[in-house]
C-alpha cells in the first residue's frame, strides 16, 4: 500500500514548519522535490534546506524531479488546467514507481497550506495506483501577511473574502464584505479599484530574507507598492505577494 | 521595554505548533495562561501541555490568570465588546506588572492563528504601558478542517468567503461565491439554508482526541450533524466546530 503525505511547510520561513510536519517528513520513505528549471529555484532551495535541517531518518530518500511545462495558452482554461494536472500526476506516478515501487510513504512538501490555492490534492486524486492521502496543515501566506503587519484579519464578527487578482479586476469590490484578501495577483489588480476609503496591507516574499511589507491608504501607498513590486521582481527575477484591502464602513 | 509575543499554537493538536512558536515560547520571560473557570478548561490544559512539552528555558515563568467574565447581554453589541476588551487589557496589564514589571518578554499562546476571529491583537493595543507587539502565525481551524477532510478549500481560481454562524443566518447564501467557511456558529446555522445543491464538510474538536468529522450532501448529513453536535456538546460540556459549504455551480 502507498501513502501520499501532502505536508504544508509554510510560505518561506523554514521555522513555519510545524512539529507534525517534521514528524511526517521523518516518517517518509521518499520525499519528492519538484523543480521548475532555473527560475523560482529559490523555492526548491527552501525545500532542500528544510530537509537538511529536520530530516533525521537515514532511510528517507530525497528525489528531485522537473515539473512538466504548462502550455502557456489554451483557449479552454478549465481544459488547460485539467490537462496540466494529468501531466503532473503522470510525472508523480513515474517518480514514485521509479524510486519506491508500489509500497511505502511518499511525502511532498507543499508551499503554505495544501488546501489553499494549490493543486496537489487535485493531482493526488489522479494518481494511478491511487494512494491513501494524508494532509498536514501549514501556515498560509494569509497568516504570514497578517503576522507581518500585526493585523487582525477580520473585523469583530465580520466576514472576509479571499480571492485572486484576476477576480478582483473583473468583478470590482466584492459584494457583502469590507475585508478582501488578494492572492495570485500577477499585476497589482488593486489599481483597478477606486481607492477612496480603502486601506491596504501588502507583503512580498513573506517569511523570507527578501521580505517587504507596506501599508496605508490605498490612494497614497498604492503607487509606491506598484513601483516597489516592479523593482523587486526585476531584482529577484520573480515575486510572490499578497495583500489585504479593507474598506472603512 | 516590554515585548508582547502573540503566539499562534494551532487549534487542538500540540503538534500544530511551529518551530517559530517553540522558539518564541522559549524566548519568553513570562508565559501568561488565561483560564475561564471550569468550562473549556481543556483549552487551558492544552496550553499547559504545550509549555511542558516544549519549554527548555529555566528562566521562563508561567502564570495562570482568570479571565474576567463577559457581560452576557448588552444592548449595544459593539460597546459590549469594547468594554470587555478594556477589562481584559486591564487584567493583562496587572498580571504583567505583577509577574514581570516593565521590562522583558511576555508570551500569550493564542488558539489557532492570532489574526483569525481572535481579540488578542485588539486587547494588546489597549495595554498601558504599550508594549512592542510580535505575532507568530499559527495553524487555523480552517486549515485543520481542510486537512481532516483532504479538501481543497477553494475551487481552481475561485474565491471563498469566511463568515460566522450569525451572519449566515441573517444573510442567507452570500453573493458572489460558491464556497463558504463558517466559524463561531453556536447553533448549526446551516439549517437556515435551502440545502438543495449544497455540500458540507464539518469538523468538531479538530486536532484533538475528541475529533469528529462528517461530510456529504447537506440535505442528507445536515440533520445527522445537528444530532451529533448536540450529543457531543452534552458529553463534553462544550463544543468547537466549523464547516465548509460548497454549492455546485
Ligand atoms: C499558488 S498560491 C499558493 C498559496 C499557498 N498554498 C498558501 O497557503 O499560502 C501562491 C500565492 O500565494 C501567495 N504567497 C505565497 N507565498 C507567499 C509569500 N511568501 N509572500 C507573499 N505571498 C505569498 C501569493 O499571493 C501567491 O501568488
Ligand atoms: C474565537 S474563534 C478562534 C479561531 C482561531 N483563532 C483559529 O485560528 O482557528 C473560535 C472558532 O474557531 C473554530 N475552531 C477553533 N478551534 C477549532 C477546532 N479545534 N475544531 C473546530 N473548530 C474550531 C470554531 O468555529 C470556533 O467557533
Amino acid at each position: 500500500m502507498l501513502t501520499l503525505s501532502l505536508i504544508g511547510i509554510g510560505c518561506g520561513d523554514p521555522e513555519h514548519l510545524t512539529l507534525a510536519a517534521v514528524r511526517a517528513i521523518n516518517a517518509a520513505d521518499l520525499v519528492l522535490i519538484p523543480r521548475k528549471g532555473d527560475v523560482k529555484s529559490d523555492l526548491a532551495e527552501l525545500r532542500r534546506t528544510i530537509c537538511a535541517q529536520v530530516l533525521r531518518n537515514d532511510r528517507t530518500r530525497i528525489a528531485e524531479f522537473v515539473i512538466p511545462v504548462r502550455e502557456a495558452y489554451q483557449e479552454d482554461y478549465r481544459k488547460g488546467v485539467d490537462e496540466w494536472h494529468d501531466a503532473l500526476a503522470a510525472t508523480w506516478s513515474q517518480e514514485i514507481a521509479q524510486h519506491l515501487g508500489s509500497e511505502g510513504r511518499v511525502a511532498l512538501l507543499i508551499w503554505g497550506d495544501p488546501s489553499l490555492y494549490d493543486s496537489s490534492l487535485r493531482i493526488a486524486r489522479r494518481l494511478d495506483p491511487s494512494p491513501a492521502i494524508e494532509v498536514v496543515p501549514g501556515i498560509t501566506s494569509i497568516q504570514a501577511l497578517c503576522a507581518a503587519h500585526s493585523l487582525p484579519l477580520n473585523d469583530v464578527g465580520e466576514p472576509f473574502l479571499v480571492t485572486t487578482g484576476r477576480r478582483l479586476c473583473e468583478g470590482g469590490w466584492p459584494h457583502g464584505t469590507n475585508t478582501v484578501v488578494v492572492m495570485l495577483d500577477g499585476g497589482a489588480a488593486f489599481q483597478s479599484l477606486d481607492p477612496a476609503g480603502l486601506h491596504i496591507w501588502w507583503g512580498a516574499y513573506l517569511g523570507m530574507r527578501e521580505e517587504i511589507t507596506m501599508s496605508g491608504a490605498l490612494a497614497e501607498v498604492g503607487p509606491i507598492i506598484v513601483a516597489a513590486r516592479q523593482r523587486a521582481r526585476g531584482r529577484h527575477g520573480w515575486i510572490m505577494d499578497s495583500y489585504i484591502l479593507k474598506r472603512r464602513s
